[in-house]
């Protein structure tokens, strides 16, 4: 998507000095810094791509599976060419999978990598395939990402009828679904840019997202560099602009769907889908399939919630003059709890848009769209 | 309630130097500094007072009104003995009325003040009626939120009756309803600190509640230093901790509350609500009488819903090292929204807790309860 007008992915390859060389630098935004500056980050170590990605410079599902990637192939570059080859790639599968051990798409891309570089016969062809496995996991991001925003960009044209010629069809969303949590276009979002990029009149309410933020300091950073209207809420505005007709769609991501249509998405997603279910506004959760779990059906009692750091609800990280400080908001006695994500059951979703289209939350439903998975296995293994 | 261990309210007399002596200063805490610092401020002219309620030093609805009082009384003592001291009495009406035009408390207060000093026949004994009046008003609000304690307490043990021993009764709150509101004890919180001196083990989930963070910054500080157990989250939590049956009930306070039922409260009151009703967890709502508006009986169509500075939402005051900053959360061109309260419909609210007793949230209950209020009257009248 756009920044300063110019479009950028989440990861890219810097190139070569020579165009026949392989590259040797992988590029990417260091996201820490949002929404404040834009600092792009070489990556040219296995070194440099176990601390972008456990020290969150890159985060999001899509990313990162992507980053895990673009690690492996710099590991078969810098690996030594000799009968240590091997050994170098399984140090570098263990550094990989270790930064963010809960994330699937992580270790799906390595473990993709690791059949990519052990089925290439020459050190110079496992090198290529690495390259070739980078940039598909790359690509078949943001294709699915682009592909579930067509799906959604209907459904915005659908309600988009039913409005005042002008208008704009203003919608609610949760956290950062966006192109910064994926390869390009995000979930969430994709809808949402495929609308504006098509001339459909848009405009966004960003949920700040406490305690990390990531909506007012990323979602809005990114929509406002591509140009689509939006405005900054407290999580706590989201059932009052319901009520009074201000919101016509919500459209949040997903960290892990069951297959019978539970989401677990940021904490605060389900305060917002009661509200949209009171005032009959239509909630979608946008995903690729890839965070679809299989192997459970119950989001409630199935899926385990993170707990992170109360420290990100006692603090909060914001622009002071020309420096970014950390700054306590509670009493220093007083202790605080941070649970990450919450479970909105399948009840309260509209529909689920994926890259192969749009889907009720029900198991008979996605079981047809997705007929690979009519029985029952785990994500691991999907 | 305590403060390192001492009672205070949140306003009080200075005692004379000489015991005879009329009290001259008026004290109050400046509520702008916490929970980092506890500051006592000295009121003594009517200058003091005004800035006092104007740039909210001291905030909350009974606060108000009693400081009001207490300013009034100071322009008594303060206006010359002569013919001019009516038109002192008028001016510093004015004026206390400007500082928040509307928080009814307020104008009933004034109103109450002139009355009194009114019907005293010399000056000094304006000054002694105004002295009596201020005092009543700031005991009355006290009293109406001790019994407003002890109607509550009475749900707390009910609901601890059906805990396992030595669980305490977990209680979500949103915003600050506490004492620092009132003059004592608070209307939310005042149920929570009877049961806790009486004995009754409590946990309380403090909202931070954004954007003002007044949960945060001054709900945990007060629970804190009273001693009662408390864990501050960020607004978007309290859903998920319902569906997991860690809150046993929810009490917040109200702004202003329709003759049916319908409760105006700090924004993001409604989606607690919400999460409440779909988890079968009881939410009360703790009101003086004196929110209740008897001339409007539908909250989301009657009552206006204030919209605040949109900085509140994309600044944060915290504190850094040795100082309070403000930090900026979002991009430097993203626009914000700021809506104050939302409106939580009677459906969703178990009962109101007043300080007549508990009442369902019916025209026909609370007209029974407060038989006075039988013809619709508007809350300037009441």
């Amino acid at each position: 998507m756009l920044v300063d007008g110019r479009h950028y992915r989440t990861i890219w390859e810097k190139p070569p000095a020579n165009e026949r060389d392989l590259p040797s630098v992988i590029q990417v935004i260091d996201q820490r810094a949002l929404p404040f500056e834009f600092v792009v980050e070489d990556l040219a170590t296995v070194d440099d791509f176990a601390r972008a990605i456990a020290d969150m410079h890159v985060r999001g599902a899509g990313l990162i599976g992507a980053a895990a990637a673009y690690g492996m192939y710099i590991a078969t570059l810098n690996a030594p060419d000799g009968h240590a080859f091997g050994a170098a790639i399984d140090q570098a599968a263990r550094r990989m999978r270790a930064t963010r051990p809960t994330a699937v798409n992580l270790t799906h891309a390595v473990d993709r990598q690791l059949a990519a570089i052990a089925g290439a016969p020459s050190v110079k062809q496992k090198r290529d395939a690495a390259l070739h496995t980078a940039r598909a996991i790359a690509d078949e991001d943001a294709d699915h990402c682009c592909a579930i925003g067509t799906h959604g960009l209907a459904i915005i044209e659908g309600i988009r009828r039913h409005k005042t010629s002008g208008e704009p069809v203003n919608i609610l969303t949760h956290c950062n679904a966006g192109w910064l949590a994926f390869v390009d276009h995000g979930t969430a979002t994709s809808p949402i840019y495929a609308a504006h990029d098509a001339g459909v009149p848009v405009h966004v309410w960003v949920d700040e997202t406490r305690p990390r933020n990531q909506g007012a300091s990323l979602t809005a950073w990114e929509l406002g560099n591509h140009g689509v209207e939006h405005t900054v809420i407290a999580d706590n505005t989201g059932g009052h602009l319901m009520q009074h007709g201000m919101v016509d769609m919500v459209i949040v991501g997903s960290d892990r769907t069951t297959r019978a249509g539970d989401v677990a998405n940021k904490i605060g997603t389900y305060l917002k889908a009661l509200a949209a279910h009171d005032n009959g506004v239509p909630f979608y959760v946008a995903l690729p399939s890839s965070t679809i779990d299989w192997s459970i059906t119950d989001g409630l009692t199935q899926i385990p919630i993170e707990q992170r750091n109360p420290d990100e609800v006692r603090f909060i990280q914001g622009a002071v003059h020309d420096s970014v400080q950390k700054v306590l908001l509670t009493p220093p006695n007083s202790p605080a709890a941070n649970y990450a994500f919450d479970v909105t059951p399948a009840r309260l979703v509209t529909a689920l848009i994926t890259e192969r289209g749009v889907c009720a939350p029900q198991e008979d439903k996605l079981v047809e769209m997705f007929p690979e998975h009519r029985t029952k296995t785990s994500i691991a293994q999907s």
